[in-house]
This record gives structure tokens, C-alpha cells and sequence, in this order.
């Protein structure tokens, strides 16, 4: 090593210690003829003391080389705030390892410059505090994850990302293969197909910290490329799942967030966590619950909520507590926001402070007998407002009601930042109806449905419920699973019901289903969105701030300008425009591809 | 669990403990009314005993689950062999959880099928010993390696796969961005250019098992994805990595290949590793050294070598113990095994085993004189043979003596396939001479010349050394790496030197070179060839026994039928066929990427 000791390990017990140090100038103060300087390392920042003569060309970030004596501060000018306040380093020699042209982005905890600049800089915006750590927190956190993992005889696997493009639900991204001009590999979605052939093969319990790839329109936070811890067990039932997804978390938490979560960590239905919270994601470090008012308000006069009651729909409400303060501009405001989310308004009843009395548009459609029981059936006190949703799609209208609840923790400033509130949402439905009036698989087609559903999920599909599983913190959904189909019969009902045909099912991952025709065990997993996870661990705003090298909106890198165009060459040779030989026969009923150049033992 | 054991971990002691257990048939055998069965799981194997009444329908590889009590086997009816061997499982429930139709791979130790019906079935192939080992080494390999690292402060680091073009040597598979039509990723070669980056970002010591990729023609045991144990440091030595190189290796051979490297591991410069094995990846595991002759013939008559000396090349020769038994055709078979490789044939000498005499079509063109001195001069005994090579280019000739060397090895049987022969090979070169006469980098164009040539690495750039070092074991290659650049001025040099020209340099890697200019740290890696690695671990002979879902030749993959061809709607969305718009103005110095859409701050 360049150096022999590390800055931000010196105590007043190395006084008199001879030292080599190696890091960048943070902060430089010149005091006639002498010139201190903070030199910051991967350890922390040591005061060092320079000559004029010496160090007069220094710059902010420069690399640098001293060796120097380290001696006790001067009483009185000990820094109490730094770990190294005790000591500094009186410089004998000094060498400039590199120099550093003026900064782009300063390097400094307290500015915070746009992201554009910081990920065009990332390298000087990784030698900030805040950056470091969460990179530092990120290894960390895999660390954490794999010692439960190992504890418990999982094998850590690597699967393909160069391989066939899979069924789920977002586009793949696409790579031409040279070798076999006009055909081409997608980037894995997740590893989900070869984690369950995995299964089949008895490799019983697997994990892999797996780099996934969608090419979805960006949303505020996503990434063309993700991270997800992914895991897979065989002869398991969904508590065993639970178990391990809880101990990782638990550990997680314990160690980078001194939390200790309650265990077990409470469960909630899918369809509990709709009712009370108008979300299958429920942020329960508040509670504000929905309260359905289907019935109560059953025979209204008032046209809105009598619509939906006769379409059997849903209405419910949501209590704002000390609503009824709210300015008419504020309450007004209620509208735009439900406007801005697609509803048409969101109806409401203020309750008079004093009184109790219910006002607002609302409180004028409805009968006297409603009002007076209003508040004892929402649990509202005087001063509160009543939130509405009514609807012919119970589900929508509880997703209304769902986020006006976080809207209303947000402005009535009941959320506790420094809670940590986690939960399962079990029980999810198997089927949810697509545009066209057939099912679609609201996991994925290989999800099981639970014992009570397995033998008669046709008879009703839209109650169905599967074997799945989310895990949520303060709101987000950090991870995922379910149990699979294992048994053959099953899988194809699920198809039969998906309209999957038996070509399609044989085109799409003929290769699974022929798999599952030898033995394949029952088994399950989850998957962590692994940084999302790392981003609340870091209590941080957005995964970008977890991702070394993160992508903005369009998936543009500032720091390389990828992607680029490709040459006429790269294009020629890549076999982009290559047309693909006509499909051979299968050569076998499980890969419906090209035929095969098959490995060639010589 | 639906298991309440593990198969394999039953023992005598567990004798009258009712068992639930679940697994596959590995083998069945009928004895008139109770059927024996072995019973595997991922723990290994115990004999089921069944009524044939319950049992008769069972066939190899179907899931089941049973329910019994542990009982001792009857005396004499033991195995040994078994962990399990003493006990045996009466079945009292037998559950079927799935069946398996007729095997087209027998999951078996000893019959070992062709690699494309073992890649086709892998889940099967993974079921067998063999396979699963592989799988569970490779696991424990990358967790050992990272207590290495932890232990020393590393972080682990993820670097994109969706990135820039990179220019080092090989082919990038490339990626349409569909959000900027006519624009294209890359995928990364290696992480070289983002951890030289997070070097620049002070996060000091990185590592990640990376997967890379390189589209180059398929020769044997390439994969187009592989994978690698990617390492950089700061404020380092080459010392420093090397260090850190061996304690990697060292915990993984002590653990798993039960085998104690000793350490240090010899060092061999690169030059030497040329002229002592015509190799820079000798196999220290036998003798049998180059001499190089080129003083001692000149002056010959012998044409062939005559040209090689006044040339200014090189002749030398390479000792087969014993060779001179050979019969004709098997020198013969040494001119054919010359000529494969591209060589003319290969020269050679036979002394008998008697008088010592040197005979052969050699012999006769060289003078008494050289003939007389010629045993000692090599250090060869009656009845050994001698083989020379000779040409103006020192380099080919040596690694045809090389390859001869390591021929006669096999053929002489030299090699004790039961030892680890480990070494450094260093102080590479920097530069070689391209076909047009100018220079390339052997390594990387941000490899580092050593102490000794970096202030006149010009004057002789064949001869310029380079902070470069390659670990061999066996005589493979198993991680590299070097000592970088830091300073601007000496990359500047570099790239003169290898004509690199300034827009050139600046299109390809300007972000590097910009970041390069912001106080950059000394700093270093390497990389380990982590499918090898594991290869040479697992005792295996190709990199495919310890990759799950491994590619044949030409990239196909024989289970999933990847790649495919694409549809016109993929094709079109993925905007494969957009025309990049034409290069805007790079918005600054380091990237030449087309204008960017930057993050959107609404």
C-alpha cells in the first residue's frame, strides 16, 4: 500500500507516530505561512498541516501523498465532531499523485447539485458522504442477505441473461446474435423460468442476486436494468417462504437500520388490505382505515352513491381527522388532486367543530337518518372530514379512497418518518378480467392457486386466490412471490383459462412445461426488489441514489452518453438486418426455435 | 417443510423416529411383495420400503413423499457404502407428488450422455452427482472468496450491463433502445472502465462477480456470457494485488480442493515464462525447459537455422525424456501435429539409447562440432529425443517448442494429474507490433508501464515492460490484471504511441479521460476467470460443468431454443430499424454520445 495508515483511524494514541497517508485534499485553510488541509480517504478526513512554501499550489481534490509526524492539537483546538479532533498530521513530505482541474460539482455534503450533473460527475459525486454510504450500505445489505441465505444450505446459481424472450408482461430487450444471423436473445425479465427448472433439476434451494431487464416506458424511478434478490425453494409450503423473506428483512433492519421488527410480521388478506386501506401495498404506519358504506347508505336518494349501490358496486369513505378546518381553497383542492388521478371528484362532509353538524355538497343529498349516523358508522369525530368514493368497480373506488388516505397522513402529518411498518399481503386473486373480457394472471401463469381453489378456480376465476405473497414497508412493496404449479393438469387449466392455446403455451416455455413432465417438485419462491430495498434501508428517495452508475428518464447515462448509434460495420456484422432461416420442424416438443447447431464434439 | 428430514442425514440413532420425507426414486427394486427404493434428496440418498401394493406404479424420477419410521436394516444387509447404510425407512404413507414420463437422459453417475441431450434435459442432467457437486462448489467458491474480500474491506459494487460501446479487442453484443430509435447499448466486455471509475470515486477497494460478455467466434469452452471475480483497488502495488490474489486463491483451493498453496506463489517474468516454456502460461506441474541454441548453431550450415540466426530470431530445442524409443510413425506423427498448428514441421534429433548417438533427418546438416556439444547444451540423455524450432520471429518459434512441451508431457506421461502447480507470470509487455506495422496493447491501453519504462517507453516499445500480471495454474490462465494509469500525461503518451488520435480517444473513452482529471488515485486490479476458477476446482474439463445453463457452440441454447427470431412487431417497437439522429453537439468534453434527454426533475 501507498500508505500505511488510514486517515480517519488516527487518535491522539498515534501522537508521535511517523505516518503515510494517501487521499484527496476536502477543504484547505491558509493561516499565514501554514495551510491545514482536510485529507479525506475511504476511512474519514484528518486535519494535516502543510507549509505555505509546500502545499501553495493545492487544490480542492487532489490526489496526494504525505508522510508526516502525528501530534496532539494545540488545547483548545480540538474538533469534538471529528473522530480524528484530537490530532493532526504535521506534513513532512508531500506528493501530488494527481491534480484536479476546477470541479464540475463540488464535493461537499451540503450542496446538492441536479442529477443530471451529479450522474454526468458520479465519480466526484461518490466521493460525497451521502453517496459513499449508501454504496457502502448496498454491500453491506448483500452481505446481510447472503449470510441468512448460506445459514440455511441455499446455493448461490447464476442463470443465463443472454436467453429466449419470456411471456411476462413487459417488453424484452433484444440482442442480435451474429452466429445465427436474423435471430436473436432477450434479456431476462427475471430469472423466474430457469429458478423453477432449477426445482426440477433438485437443486432444492437456490439464490442469486440477479441482474433483471424490462423495457418499460420510464416511470419516475425505474431503471432499464434492476437488481432483484431472487430465491427459490423446493417441498416448501408459503409459511416457509414467509420465514426466510422475514429473517432477511429482519436481519437487514436489525444491522443497517437499528430496527428490530417484531416478528412474525403481521399478515394481511388481499382483499382485507383493499378494504381497510384501498391498497394492496398498505403504508400502516398510520392508520385512517376505509370504512365500506355499501349498505349503510343502501336505498340513498343522492344519484352518485345510489348508482353505484345498484350497479353492485362499492361506496366507502375515509375520515380526514380535524378535516373540517380545511379552507374552502383547501377543500377545493381535494377535487383537483382526485381530478389529476382520474376520478371525477372525490365527494365530502366536513363535521362543524362545535356542533358535529355535517356540511359540505354532500350532506345536502343525503337523508337526515344517513347524516345522523354518518359519523358513528366512519368512526369521525366533530371537526373531521368525510372523504367519498362510490363506483360501479369496487376495486377502483377503494383505490380512490386508498390513496386519498396517504394524501390525508401527508397533509394531516400523521406519518411517522421514523416508523418502520411491515406487512404481508397473502391471499392475492389468482385472475383479473383483461380489457377484452377474457383473464390474465395478476402474478404470473405459473402462480398456484391455494388448496381451497386448486380443484374449482374455473367456477369462479374473479374470487379465485393464489398461493402469493407481497411484503410491504411504509407503503412499498420490497418483495414478492408465490408457490408454483408443479402438478401438469393444473398448469393447463390455468392456461385453458388464461386462453392460453397449447401452441402458444408450447411456443412461449414449451421448455418448462416438458420439464414438468419428470418429477418436478413442489416448490416456491420470492423475489426482492433489491434496490428498493437498499434505497429505504438507505432512507433514501429513489433507487438512483443506491445504483453506482444509475440511468435517467429514457435510459440515457450522462457519464458514458449510452447508448449511441452502431456503426454500418457493427450493424453488417451483427447480423441485424439478417433474415432468419425459415423455422425447422421442432426438434423437439419443448423448444420451438431455429434448429439447432448443436454442440459439436470434436 | 413437507419434509421433516433429510433423506441423506438419517442414521442408526434416529431408529424408531417416524419420518416425513420427500425427494426422488433413484432406483427401485422388486423382492416379491416389498419394493426397495432409493430415495434421493438434495442431501443425498436413504432405501424406502414399500408394499408392493402402494409401490407398484413407481418409476424412476417421480416426486413422492413418504411417511415412515427409521428402522435398522436386518443384519447383513447394510451398506457400507451409504452414509445411510445402517437404516432403512418402512413406509407407512406414500404420496405421489408428481410423475415423471420415460427418461430421455438416465439420471445416473455412470452413463454419461452426449452434451447436447445433457444441455437439452439439464434439469435432469443436474440431478446426477456429478452436475450437483459442480453447482454446490461453485456456490461455496464465490462464498469464500467473498469472506476474502469482506475480511479486507472490500465493497461489492454492481456496474451496468446496458452501457457503452467499449473498445476492447473483442465484439460487443449490442441492444436497441427502443426510447431513443436508432441508438444502441452495448453489453459490457468487462467492468474495466466503470471500476477504474469508482476508483476515481474514492470508494478505494471494489469487487463484483460480474457477468460479461464477448461475441467472438466460438472456439472450444467459450461461452458468450461468462463470468468473472472483478477486483480493483487504490493507493495500491502490484504487490498489493498479488497479495490479495493468493489469500483468494489459497482459501479456495485449501477448502476445496483440500490442497495448501504454498506461499508466495513463484513469480516469473513474462520473458522468462517465453524462453523457459515458450508459454506465458507454463505448466509448472513437470519440467522439460526450452534452451535456446541460437549462439551455440551460429555458424551452422543447417539452412533453416542459418536463416533464423542471421535473422536476428531464434533457435532452440526442447527435450523429450525417453523420445528416442519412438517409432517411425510416431515421429512422423510429430511433423503432422506441427503442421496443424501451422508450423512447417518440427525439427529433431534422437540419441541413442546406447551410444548416445544423435541420428535423424537433423543430424545430418549439422556439423560434428555441433553435434558432439548438442546433448549437453540441451541437457539430454541417450535415448532421449530433441526437437527444434527456429524462426526470424523469436515469439512463434518459442511457443511452437511450447506446445511440443507440453505434447511431450502428455505423451511421455509427465503430468501428475493430482498436482497445483501455481505461478505469477510478470513484468509483461506493454506494446506488440500490429500486422501494419504499428503497435497494440498486449493488455489494456490503460495498463501502466512499470517504474523502469514509464518516462521512455517510446524509445524501445517492444521492449517496454509493463505493471502486468497473469496467475497460471495447471498451465491455464486464471486471472490477470495491472497496475492502471493515472496520470493524463502518461495515458496521453500511450495513446500517441498505439495512434490513438486525440477524436479518437475522446469518442471511445473521453469520460474516462475527463475523470481522469479530477484527482484520480494510483490504483489497480485483476480479474479471475471465475468459470475456469470453478472448472479447475471441480476437477471438471470444460467450463460448462459448473455454469447451470451453459451455450453450445454458436451461442444456442439447446433447453430454451434461445436464440430465436423476432417478430416484426418486436422489431419495429424496438426500433431496430429507426435511423439514429444525426450527433448533436456533445454536450461536453466526455461523452460524444448523441444529445441527452437528462433527467426530467417534474
Amino acid at each position: 500500500m501507498i500508505r500505511t495508515h488510514d486517515a480517519g483511524s488516527l487518535r491522539a494514541t498515534d501522537a508521535g507516530t511517523t505516518v503515510t497517508l494517501a487521499g484527496w485534499v476536502a477543504r484547505r485553510r491558509d493561516h499565514g505561512g501554514v495551510i491545514f488541509v482536510d485529507l479525506r480517504d475511504g476511512s474519514g478526513v484528518v486535519q494535516v498541516v502543510l507549509r505555505e512554501e509546500d502545499a501553495h499550489a493545492l487544490r480542492n481534490e487532489y490526489c496526494v501523498k504525505v508522510v508526516g509526524e502525528v501530534t496532539r492539537r494545540p488545547e483548545g483546538n480540538e474538533n469534538p465532531e471529528l473522530p480524528t479532533g484530537e490530532i493532526e498530521v504535521t506534513v513532512a513530505e508531500l506528493e501530488v499523485l494527481s491534480e484536479a482541474a476546477p470541479l464540475p460539482l463540488p464535493v461537499d455534503d451540503q450542496v446538492v447539485a441536479g442529477d443530471d450533473v451529479r450522474l454526468r460527475y458520479r465519480y466526484l459525486d461518490l466521493r460525497r458522504g451521502g453517496p459513499a454510504r449508501a454504496m457502502r450500505l448496498r454491500s453491506r445489505a448483500n452481505q446481510l442477505a447472503r449470510t441468512v441465505l448460506h445459514e440455511r444450505d441455499f446455493l448461490e446459481i447464476e442463470t443465463p441473461t443472454l436467453t429466449r424472450s419470456t411471456p411476462e408482461g413487459a417488453r424484452d430487450f433484444l440482442v442480435p446474435v451474429r452466429l445465427q444471423p436474423g435471430s436473436w436473445y432477450a434479456l431476462p425479465q427475471s430469472p423466474q423460468l430457469f429458478k423453477q427448472l432449477l426445482m426440477v433439476g433438485g437443486m432444492e434451494r437456490y439464490y442469486q442476486i440477479a441482474r433483471c431487464y424490462r423495457d418499460e416506458d420510464f416511470r419516475a424511478d425505474r431503471q432499464p436494468e434492476f437488481t432483484q434478490l431472487d430465491i427459490e425453494m423446493s417441498f416448501v409450503t408459503e409459511d416457509d417462504v414467509i420465514d426466510l423473506g422475514e429473517a432477511i428483512v429482519a436481519a437487514l433492519w436489525s444491522e443497517l437500520a437499528d430496527h428490530e421488527i417484531p416478528r412474525p410480521i403481521p399478515r394481511i388478506t388481499w382483499h382485507d388490505a383493499m378494504a381497510r386501506y384501498g391498497s394492496d401495498k398498505p403504508d400502516l404506519r398510520y392508520g385512517v382505515e376505509l370504512t365500506e358504506l355499501t349498505d349503510y347508505l343502501r336505498g340513498t336518494q343522492f344519484r352518485v352513491f345510489a348508482a353505484a349501490i345498484d350497479a353492485g358496486g362499492y361506496v366507502g369513505a375515509v375520515v380526514m381527522p380535524g378535516g373540517a378546518s380545511q379552507t374552502r381553497k383547501e377543500l377545493d383542492g381535494w377535487q383537483d388532486w382526485a381530478k389529476a388521478r382520474g376520478a371525477k371528484g372525490l365527494a365530502y362532509v366536513v363535521l362543524d367543530a362545535e356542533t358535529g353538524e355535517a356540511r359540505g355538497p354532500v350532506a345536502k343529498n343525503l337523508s337526515a337518518e344517513h347524516l345522523a349516523g354518518l359519523a358513528d358508522a366512519v368512526g369521525a369525530k366533530p371537526g373531521d372530514a368525510i372523504f367519498f368514493a362510490a363506483g360501479a368497480e369496487t376495486r377502483a373506488a377503494q383505490e380512490l379512497l386508498g390513496a386519498a388516505r396517504i394524501e390525508i397522513a401527508r397533509r394531516a402529518g400523521l406519518v411517522d418518518e421514523s416508523a418502520w411498518a411491515f406487512c404481508w399481503v397473502v391471499d392475492a386473486p389468482m385472475f383479473e378480467r383483461t380489457d377484452e373480457g377474457g383473464w390474465t394472471a395478476v402474478h404470473h401463469p405459473f402462480t398456484s392457486p391455494n388448496a381451497e381453489w386448486m380443484d374449482r378456480f374455473e367456477e369462479a376465476p374473479d374470487r379465485a386466490l393464489a398461493y402469493a405473497y407481497d411484503i410491504v414497508c411504509n407503503g412499498n412493496e420490497i418483495g414478492g412471490g408465490s408457490i408454483r404449479i408443479h402438478r401438469r393438469d393444473v398448469q393447463q387449466r390455468v392456461f385453458d383459462l388464461l386462453g392460453i392455446s397449447p401452441e402458444e403455451a408450447q411456443d412461449k416455455f414449451g421448455f418448462l412445461l416438458e420439464a414438468f413432465s419428470y418429477g418436478p417438485p413442489p416448490h416456491g419462491g420470492i423475489a426482492f426488489g433489491w434496490d428498493r430495498v437498499c434505497m429505504l434501508l438507505a432512507g433514501a428517495d429513489s433507487i438512483r441514489e443506491v445504483i453506482a452508475f444509475p440511468k435517467t428518464r429514457g435510459g440515457f447515462d450522462p457519464l458514458t452518453g449510452a447508448p449511441t448509434p452502431i456503426t454500418a460495420q457493427q450493424r453488417t456484422e451483427a447480423g441485424i438486418d439478417a433474415k432468419p432461416k425459415p423455422p425447422q420442424p421442432a426438434s423437439h416438443a419443448g423448444t420451438a426455435g431455429p434448429a439447432a447447431p448443436v454442440a459439436d464434439p470434436t
